[in-house]
Order: C-alpha cells, then sequence, then structure tokens
C-alpha cells in the first residue's frame, strides 16, 4: 500500500461502516490521537482522514468537542420492497416508451437523470486525448488494419491484471474484446440463446437486456429482486427446470444498486452449474464501489467455465470509445466466431489508447476520484428527494454503481411524469421500462453520474415539485 | 469538372475501352495531335494521358511510330462458367475451414491473398492520424460521451453529398451510422429475418454473408451467377415465392468481381418491390471501379423504400476504423432500434475524422490513386497466373474491388492447396468458403488489395508452383 493513500482507505472503511449504520448520526468520532495509535500513523495523516470525510459531508466537527456523524447521513428513505414479479415469461416490451427516452439521447440542453452513464466532467478527458493521439502516432499503420480477432493483446492483459482485484484470476487467452458492454451481452446471448429458450433475469432490469433477449426470441422470467441483496437464490431454484439461461448484474445492478452478498454469487454459480445453465454476468458497475473493497464476481466462483463475464469501461472512463469485453469460459470459440461474423475487428485505436491508459496506473486513482463524486452524489439527492419529493417515497440504498431507484405512492404515474419533466427539459427513467410486465409504474431510475450543480439541484427538485402535482 | 485532372478522366476513358476489349493488343492510339483535337485538349494534357496509360502498362511506345495498346493486357485467360449450385437450400457450413483461414488474420509474416481487405501501403496515413487527432482534440468531452443515436450528422452528410455520384440522392436522414460494414448487414439481417426464412444471394458468396444467415436461422438459397453481370435474373424470378428476403453485392462482389448491368438492377428492385421482398444491398466494393464511371446501385432504382444500401470505408480508407452505415429506407425505424440495442453508440472520434477526411476532398484523390494500384495488381496477378499458374487454369474478369476469382482444374483442390501454401506463410482463401454446398471445390479467391512488390510476385508464383504439384 502507497503510504500516501493510507488516509484514503482508513477514510473510507469509516465512510462504510456510516454507511452501514455501523455508525450512526451524532455518534462521535475517536479522537485525532486516538486515530494515530489505533491505526499507527502520523497526526497529519490522521488530520487527513477527517478532512476527507468532512469533505463528503459524512461528519461534522464541533468547536471544543471533536468529530461527529453528520446528521445529512441520517437521512435514509424507506427501502421499496422485494419485487414480486408474475412468474410467467412475458414480452409485453415498452418499446413505445423506450424509443420516447431515448430517441432525445446526445441531445443539448436537456438534464439527463434518464442515462446511464458518467457525465463528462467526471472523467479524465485531458488524459484519454493525449493516449488517443499516442496511439494513433505509435500504432502500426495509424491503427487504419484490423486488430487481431480476440483484441488488442496489451488491453486483455491490462483487464487480466485487474481481475485480480475481485479474484478473478484471469489471463489474456480468457478475454475477447468487443464494441462496448452491449455487444458483449448481445454476444453471449446470441451465443447461447435459441428462440423459444426461456432467460433468467432480475426485477427490476436494465431495458437494454429485456429488449435483447426479446429480440432473440427467448423468453425472459423476470425474478423476485431485493434491494440491496439482489436475486433471491429461493426463486431461482424453483424455476431452474424451466429455465436454458441466466443473466444478473450481481454487483450495483441498474436500477437497483444492489450488490450480491458473496455466498449468494458462489451459491448461484454452484446451482448454475450443476444444472448446465450458463450464467452471464454483467460487471459494468463493479468498480464503482463506495465501501472499502471492490465485491467479487460470479465468475471468482467459476470453475468449469461456465460463467460469461462481461464488463467494460462505459461507466467509469469514456461511454463513447465503446470499449468492453467477455471472458466467455467454455463458449470461448462461439463468442470468437460471432465476433469475427459481426464486427470483424474491434477498433484498434480506442483499445491501444484505453491498454495504454490502465497500464499508466491512472485509472485506480482516478477511480477513487470518481467513487467519491458518486457516493456525494448519491447522498445529495437523497437529501434532496427527502426535502423535496412527496412524502412515503422511498428510495434504494445502492452500496456503488450510477443508479438510485426511487419508489413513490401507487397513484404517482411515472410515464406521466416523464411527460411533465421533459416539457422542462428534463429526462427521468420511468419505471415501467425495467419489465416486461405491467409493474413499477410508481417508481424510477435516477442516473447518479451527473455532476453535482445548482442546476442539477435544481432539476432533482423539480421532479419532486412535478411529483406532487400528479 | 477540375481542368488539372482532365488527362486523367480521358486516360480512364481509353483504360476502360482497352480492358473491355473494344481496343485489342497491338491496336495503334491516336497521335498526340490528334488528341488534342479530340478532346480539346493542350499537347501536355494529350502527353499526360500516354504517360498515365503507360504507367499502367496499358500502352506502349514504338520509336517513330506512336502508341500501341500493351501485349500485357492481351493475357485473357479463360472465364469461368456461370455458378449452377443446387437449388434448394443448404446450411453445410465450411466452419471449420474458415475458421482455419481467419485464425492467422493480423499475424505478422504472412502474405494475406486471403483477406479481402487493402493493405495498408494503399491508404492516405499520414491524412487519416491528422484527422483522427484533430478530432480528439476537437470533439466536445473529447468524444468520450455517446454519439447522437443515428451516428454523427456531418459523416451523414458526407455520404449523402457522395451518393449523388451513384444515383442515391440520399440525404442526412436516411443514413444510419453502424461499426463497418458486416455489422451493418448483421443489423439488416436480425431487423428483417426470421429463424426458418430463405434469403436469396449469389453464388459463390462471401462467406461471411453465409455464416451471418445461416447463424440467424435463415435457409439459404444459393443462385446462378455470372462472373462478369452477377445474378441471374431468370433464376431469382423462378424462387420469387419461396423466399423472405435477398442480399445482393450488385457492384464488383466478393469474390467473383462482377457488377450487374443498371437495367438488371432496375429490374431486381422492381421484381422484388412488387413482391414486398426487402433487398439488402452491399456496396462496399462500389467506389472501386476501373472503368470511367461509378456503377449505380439498386438503390438508384428504389421507389419505396424496400432497399437497405450498406456501405463502409473499410476497402477504401480504413478497416480497423470500423465506420460503415446504412440507408435503410422504410425500415429505419428497425434498424435504430437495434443499433441503440446492440451498439448504444458508434465511436466518436473514428466517425469524425472520416468526416472531416471526406469534407477535405482529399477522398477522391485516393480513390483515383487506389483504383490505379488496384487495376495494375489485376494486370500483374493476371500475367502472373497466366505465366506460372497450371494450364486451363480460369479467372473472373473483376471490373472493379478487390476480389480475383481462379478457377483451376477439378483436380485441383483449393483446401489442400491453403495447407500447402500456409506452410510457406501464404494464405489464400478457397472457393469452398463461398458456398454452403458443396462446390468451389477447386476455386480460390486471391486480394488484389496487396502492394505489388517482388515478395507479392514470388508469392503468387509460389501459389501456382504448389498447385501445379496437387
Amino acid at each position: 500500500m502507497n503510504r500516501e493513500y493510507i488516509y484514503t482507505e482508513i477514510a473510507d472503511g469509516i465512510a462504510s461502516q456510516i454507511r452501514n449504520g455501523v455508525l450512526k448520526a451524532g455518534d462521535r468520532l475517536p479522537s485525532v490521537r486516538m486515530m494515530c495509535q489505533e491505526h499507527q500513523v502520523s497526526m497529519n495523516t490522521a488530520k487527513r482522514v477527517f478532512l476527507e470525510l468532512e469533505s463528503q459531508s459524512l461528519i461534522e466537527s464541533k468547536p471544543q468537542s471533536g468529530y461527529f456523524v453528520s446528521r445529512i447521513m441520517s437521512v435514509k428513505l424507506p427501502l421499496p420492497e422485494v419485487s414480486r414479479p408474475s412468474l410467467i415469461a412475458n414480452n409485453d416490451e415498452p418499446d413505445e416508451l423506450i424509443s420516447r427516452v431515448y430517441e432525445n439521447m446526445g441531445k443539448k440542453g436537456i438534464t439527463f437523470f434518464s442515462i446511464g452513464v458518467p457525465s463528462g466532467d467526471l472523467l479524465p478527458q485531458a488524459k484519454l486525448k493525449k493516449e488517443i493521439i499516442n496511439a494513433t502516432r505509435e500504432l502500426k499503420e495509424g491503427g487504419t488494419e484490423y486488430e487481431e480477432l480476440q483484441g488488442n493483446l496489451k488491453l486483455r492483459r491490462m483487464i487480466a491484471v485487474r481481475s485480480l482485484q475481485w479474484g478473478g484470476n484471469l489471463n489474456e487467452h480468457d478475454l475477447v474484446t468487443t464494441n462496448g458492454g452491449m455487444n458483449a451481452l448481445s454476444f453471449c446471448l446470441m451465443a447461447l440463446g435459441k428462440p423459444g429458450d426461456t432467460i433468467a433475469i432480475e426485477s427490476p432490469c436494465y431495458p437494454g437486456i429485456l429488449q435483447l433477449a426479446n429480440g432473440f426470441g427467448l423468453n425472459v422470467l423476470e425474478l423476485p429482486t431485493h434491494p440491496t441483496t439482489g436475486i433471491e437464490i429461493e426463486a431461482l431454484k424453483k424455476v431452474i427446470p424451466q429455465i436454458n439461461l441466466c443473466l444478473l448484474i450481481p454487483n450495483f445492478n441498474s436500477p437497483l444498486g444492489s450488490c450480491m452478498p458473496d455466498e449468494n454469487k458462489k451459491e448461484i454459480v454452484q446451482l448454475l452449474s450443476e444444472n448446465n445453465i450458463p450464467l452471464i454476468e454483467d460487471d459494468v458497475y463493479g468498480d464503482l464501489y463506495f465501501g472499502a473493497i471492490r465485491p467479487k464476481c460470479c465468475k471468482s466462483f467459476d470453475k468449469d467455465g461456465n460463467v460469461l463475464y462481461c464488463s467494460s469501461i462505459s461507466k467509469t472512463l469514456a461511454p463513447g470509445y465503446r470499449v468492453g469485453w467477455i471472458a466467455p469460459g467454455k463458449y470461448k470459440s462461439k463468442i470468437m466466431k460471432l465476433k469475427l461474423l459481426h464486427s470483424t475487428s474491434s477498433i484498434s485505436i480506442v483499445n491501444e489508447a484505453v491498454a495504454n491508459f490502465l497500464k499508466s496506473g491512472r485509472y485506480e486513482k482516478h477511480l477513487q476520484q470518481m467513487r467519491r463524486a458518486v457516493q456525494n452524489n448519491y447522498q445529495n439527492y437523497v437529501q434532496t428527494i427527502a426535502d423535496y419529493f412527496p412524502e412515503g417515497t422511498k428510495t434504494s440504498r445502492p452500496q456503488g454503481g450510477l443508479s438510485l431507484w426511487v419508489e413513490f405512492d401507487k397513484k404517482i404515474r411515472t410515464t406521466e411524469l416523464y411527460d411533465l419533466a421533459i416539457k422542462q427539459n428534463i429526462s427521468i427513467a420511468p419505471g415501467r421500462m425495467f419489465s416486461l410486465q405491467d409493474q413499477f409504474e410508481n417508481c424510477m431510475r435516477l442516473c447518479m453520474g451527473l455532476p453535482w450543480t445548482e442546476e442539477t439541484q435544481l432539476c432533482l427538485q423539480k421532479v419532486g415539485h412535478l411529483a406532487k402535482k400528479i
């Protein structure tokens, strides 16, 4: 551990205890002196820990008395219930609604709480620019030629190195690059699903997954999902005989932000493997943890190559680069064939640039900053919702990722709220988008990847104001 | 017409007459003086015409006598017959063979006659590098953000402007960008084909198309195809009641290099439209014409939006950029939905760079040079085949594009030839790859996009030598 960053490690640990409720609002923290003894650090380091926590609004100092857990984090809104979707496969795709929400993508002047990507302000744009320019200059043939089919070797190596953080232990031969994360999921479904097959997923579920599965003619079985611990294992067990495939976002899933406990991951991997049901794992949010540790992945528990691990840099570095990958386990040759057919090659320049950025070691530092920014957003969002949204509004309690799930009183329909908000150039993602059944009509997903400005705050207040009028 | 380039126009016209056999080997050309009068040009321009044709080895000067059509182009090998595939849908995909050929893609030290892309030496790499660097500097957020779903507006405008050359008259709203040409075809098949549907294609056919169609569960009907005029209309007429879709490469198709006459294009567009059968047109080779004029496209004759026009810059500018597009006619909303799902966004940087390159006006000049280089290759390939390949070898007579189709005597199996050649680090594309049936076992496709060096020549001679030993 670099001594320079030890203060962030200590601060993260305390922050995590505050968020988990181990430390409660008003609790007194140890003194600076005690902190020095406890962690064997200098006075300066101990002071930086407190400054760090204060900058995140997690603690506040009282003159002559020391530091206390801040009131702000005591704002905890009620948690939505575990979802209870119908256990019959449905395919009532909210096609028109999704088109309506996405047709504005990329337009200027709209505040997008609806699109699940980090805003440009949170990204290391200047450094990435330099990497693109260097890659263009240094790549053989200036990147005009096809890459190796499996993808940029340097990038695959860097991804393999990073996999150690989540207990992955991958090597470069295990990985195939793709044009972003959706492209990775699309290849997995294409490789493993036949029309008429049944796929088990979380509920609510990211709309792109619903549409992909529906588009390939799969029956979609939405399973009860807990807002903090993810898909319910008992529910999954019951439907094992019916399903051919399973797709999960175990870490900080969109839209709930839930994170499956390690033991659940392990149990599910084993269950699916025993029944020869491939597990597609989407880990695009895994690096955006608010706690002290990077959560493990289902792939960490994969013994026989039955897990297809998918991820990308779209949520943490550059959505517009479309750099993603699959560790397809025993399905590698199928995935390689699909890549050759549908993409031929990844785009050399962006893949080389990302590889070099990862290699430079800057990614970790960037992630630290970004995690802190998103976490601050989370606190600010919840505070604003508590202050300006209708009474009884519930929110999920994401432990990472970019999504906050909001549940209103039953009478508030978020499709209606969408129509009102978009007139004021605010875009939200209505809950109905996240299911193929009639559920979540009183819910919405908010993206926490926006910069927390007066404008953002005002827009969020407006959403609350509009909701009150419905 | 820019006066500076008028000499190339005149030269192209004469070159085309030589290639079509209107002017034959040994024929005398008009004198410089006559050329001036005939074309109303200066002595200097007329001289440049002759120099140009001489540099292409099309003509030779005889002291005191003037210019004559060169002997070299008199080398015309016999043309393969019209293909006669079985008219029952087959799906015997030469999977293992295709994998074998493509697994070496991108490896150094191999001479790739097998991969249908231009070599880096033929591409304007320095200019493209500059455009990438400029795009990275100038794009908002450095290209890290998603583009507009339909794709880069400037690029769509430039493609629309260029469509006038082939009678397309598109505008920017007609176009959707994709990650290269295969991605465009993949979206079209996904949008329009249901498993069990039947698709009509040319025979021989580009392997990627066969695999895509097969992968989507379509029945593939390969139709008789003439080596110079393309798919046989009468054959297509007969199967109309059986088919749901049609996919053609009307201009300089891979592997034959055939080019459908305009009247055939027109008739097929009308025939398919009347029967409500969508036509997917792949025009990736259209800009690489050897004659005087850019051939028209099927899309030029499309009255009701039934033609999905697909193209890319992979054969003319930068295969590694993966920049392609679709003009999907009346199927636009389906294509947009698939793009959102499977790609989310194109990659901003490369699309912006290509848009600016097209806007700079350099593309036309580059194409002129590239066409000339490929055409020279064609002549050199045919000459080498005449000199070094087994007697009785036939070749197609491409009027453009990158593919030369070679037909050996029945006893020479090109899968065997592949195995022998790859041991000498030479890769060819065996004919069996281009069908789902047992045909073309004595054929192969050669890519003409390599630089014509001693090394290339030697490798081609070696292929002939190996074929003689089988």
